[in-house]
């Protein structure tokens, strides 16, 4: 049974529309091949599968070990919150009513066989599915701080929450999506402050040096801002299409939630104050941001260090002589890669051809492919494949293949492969960063606006604003940007640094801000 | 600053409630001196506290590896199920329909400044927040199965799921509780029956050699089966008021589900066939299962491989001079105890006194506890607590707290740790094997079975029984009993083997079952 059909059993599956052709259809058909998730029977919902969700999972690990190095512990709130709770803080409530999932009933029942809501079920108060817990949050806090000596609170919830999005797309806005939100109680706005900003630091770092997603951290504007903060810090990334996709939010609240919902603590004074607040989160959009950064036209590119399976392993034989000959070396690799700390998957599927493996595992992202066949052990050397290598320009498709492919002494092979993801990780991040440069621009008029924005090549726009949150939409309307945030100081290159004059108004300007469009 | 005050800052903390004076009231104070949840200000939700939270975490890491050693992976699914769809089993729509929470509008608006529920946001279908997941994954799972080569499909997802629960309960039952919830298709009867049986060997595995609640493995009787299951498979715990806590489930359903989402696979000879499923969960519930296994009168125990805290170390010092080489000490035997992979936690807080920060670990179920004092350097020694140790009878409870206390020298202490936390394991388990074994008894009249239960010791009856299912609800008004399980086979005892009569009905009996008082 060693013999091998001939027919690509792979063959069936839908190929990936290149990028350059629509951008959009790519993106659903990398998610399709890499098999990450689907849309459910349920509006507006997705079915994460298990290797989008494996992704998820070492995400989750990641950042989780970073909030609890900087001092976080984790708990559990409600799924629910009272329609009174939620409408405590008004700004919030206006800012999320609009897509609320709202639990009005208890009970069902069978009516002449058919399954009906009880309608004598029916909720004294009706509860919301949290689009986002302060409220709730909040609600509890008060019970647990009454002193300084009780701050700060720092606390995060991994969670689903619910927001009722009309237009959705898989991992970039679906009504449930899951999530983790911080939520801390400081004695001091500096010290509320300074939340903030290690958190955003947290995301940054998070977004680069693991995701290798670069990104930039700013301010965003009054207009965009969480319902209910002072000011909402964010970090953009910029997608192969140009566009900017906001990839963590971090917002200092201020006393607003502590005052909706009379949470006041004694300082050291002796004093009765209201707490300082802070809220931040990510959610599974991270993964649609992963696509989106490194993916290419033959599926799923993934960072090592997000990658549920660093190496897999195929073994190709033509008769069973070949076939335990190479199984043999195939699991010694395999124990020798795992001993390394590295997830190895060994692909013996039978009636499979080669080929159908590489194209699924490449597909699916695996960042390194060893081939094993009968010539290999002859020479006691490992066929090493990389997903992926950077770019030469004018290279050919089949030259590019080549380099992606190298054949290694067998121990040389094994020990090269940790450098060999590493490199990987870094170049991601680089090539990353060279396409973000390559697709921004420093603007200085509207007429330069225009003609930058009616090019396909379009991406980030350094240009002076002091706009009003009126005129922000009227951009949005005319060109369909949005400032994506006001960067921090030391995210602003050079040629985009000092003041200047609004585009739009002419009214003086501080510092340039980032006009994209955006997912 | 090093004076430390003489007023005990935890004294305000209300203490437990013996075990003997009020079991009930015992375990709710447990849990708030521990800290672990409290009721939210929503009906029947709970706040799981991040001390609670961090337990569910070691949970949920040795359950999880668990699984994926056997094979399964991780995946998420809708938290919304239409009610159609939730209909479609008719057995399971009925078992669940008292309890379902339904979504039924997705928008709030404000009418003079009020915020109400939009009523022209009506749904057209009602939404049913999932009671448990198996009508949408076979929704789902029918765009993933065509073949024998799709199958076994293994998944597992980690979720919340609500239960509009009357009577709630802190842990044990709640509204919304979190969980895990395995759902996997199989080709034939007897690779499903094989799962369902591997799992429960999960789960006891878990239960015994990890959380130290010995269990017994069997199955329930038709009237306790999972709605929609041909066979529910069980582990019943004994908590420490005699009563059986059933602390995880694992069902084998038959081709029921595909049945009603009509999910066909082409088996090896070319046949279409409807694929076989089971399903699996264990939740937060294992919170409370440990809890009433291990604590005691001074507040939670916990088995040393769920401790989120293995060592907690508390300094002594009554000047800056002792205060400094104290905490030097501390800092050393902290590094030393954290390169041993060891949970450890400093407990240098100013302004509280050593004996109430021993209080509040004690409570918390730190497993042991090292005082560093001025002597303790002299003498080159540590003094190390165990937070238990096994009763001897008749001891007084002042010989038993020098028993817990031992002063060894300084590296052989820290050597030790590892071993003592085993030997603490180890003995956990032990204490309520005999205490299981204790409240155990051999009964073969109804008769006994009365007086049995009428005595406040009671807790495991084995007995004989070939009721029907309203038999089964007489016996529960009657006593307050009811089967926990028909014990497989290698879990019955020796003086509890062979057939016999049934102690209401006079009825052969192939085998006895438990009876018992419950949660």
């Amino acid at each position: 049974m060693s013999q091998q059909p001939t027919a690509k059993t792979a063959s069936t599956e839908t190929s990936v529309t290149p990028r350059a052709t629509d951008y959009a259809q790519w993106y659903l058909d990398v998610i399709k091949r890499a098999d990450l998730a689907e849309h459910s029977s349920v509006r507006g919902c997705m079915v994460i599968k298990p290797h989008g969700y494996a992704i998820w999972e070492k995400m989750q690990r990641e950042l989780d070990d970073r909030f609890k190095a900087t001092g976080h512990v984790n708990a559990y709130f409600p799924l629910f919150i009272p329609l009174s709770l939620l409408a405590k803080e008004e700004q919030h409530a206006a800012g999320f009513a609009k897509e609320c999932a709202v639990v009005t009933h208890h009970r069902l029942k069978s009516i002449d066989g058919k399954v009906v809501v009880d309608p004598e079920s029916k909720l004294e108060e009706p509860l919301v599915i949290r689009p986002t817990s302060e409220t709730i949050i909040w609600d509890t806090y008060k019970g647990w701080i009454q002193s300084y000596r009780d701050l700060p609170l720092l606390i995060n919830q991994w969670a689903n929450v619910v927001r009722w999005e009309m237009r959705t797309r898989l991992f970039l806005r679906t009504a449930e999506f899951l999530w983790q939100e911080g939520h801390t109680a400081h004695a001091t706005e500096k010290e509320a402050l300074e939340e903030t900003y290690r958190i955003l630091d947290v995301y940054a770092d998070f977004a680069e040096n693991v995701a290798a997603v670069p990104v930039i951290k700013g301010h965003k504007t009054s207009g965009e801002r969480f319902a209910g903060a002072l000011d909402t810090l964010c970090i953009e990334g910029m997608m192969q299409d140009g566009k900017a996709l906001q990839m963590g939010t971090s917002h200092y609240l201020g006393q607003n939630f502590a005052k909706s919902s009379d949470v006041m603590f004694l300082n050291k004074d002796g004093q009765r104050e209201y707490v300082y607040a802070t809220s931040w989160g990510v959610s599974t959009r991270l993964v649609g941001a992963l696509i989106m950064t490194h993916s290419d036209d033959n599926g799923l590119v993934l960072p090592p260090k997000l990658a549920p399976i660093h190496v897999v392993i195929v073994p190709i034989f033509k008769n069973d002589a070949e076939k335990a000959k190479v199984l043999e070396e195939a699991g010694k690799v395999v124990a020798e890669l795992k001993a390394q700390g590295l997830a190895v998957k060994l692909d013996d599927r039978e009636g499979m051809m080669p080929g159908a493996k590489y194209y699924e595992w490449e597909a699916k992202g695996v960042p390194v492919r060893i081939e094993i066949g009968p010539k290999d052990l002859e020479k006691g050397s490992l066929c090493v494949v990389r997903r992926f290598v950077l770019e030469v320009p004018g290279e050919t498709e089949q030259d590019q293949r080549k380099r992606k492919k190298s054949f290694v002494p067998r121990n040389e092979a094994i020990a090269g492969i940790k450098p060999l993801l590493d490199t990987m990780q870094r170049e991601l991040l680089e090539r990353a960063r060279a396409f973000r440069t390559k697709r921004s621009a420093v603007i200085n008029t509207l007429a330069e606006f225009e003609s930058y924005f009616a090019n396909k090549d379009a991406g980030f726009a350094w240009v002076h604003w002091a706009g009003t949150h009126e005129q922000e939409d009227e951009m949005a309307k005319r060109f369909e940007t949005t400032v994506r945030c006001i960067p921090l100081p030391d995210q602003i290159p050079a040629e985009a640094k000092g003041t200047g004059t609004c585009i739009l108004t002419g009214q003086p300007s501080q510092q340039r801000v980032i006009m994209a469009r955006a997912y």
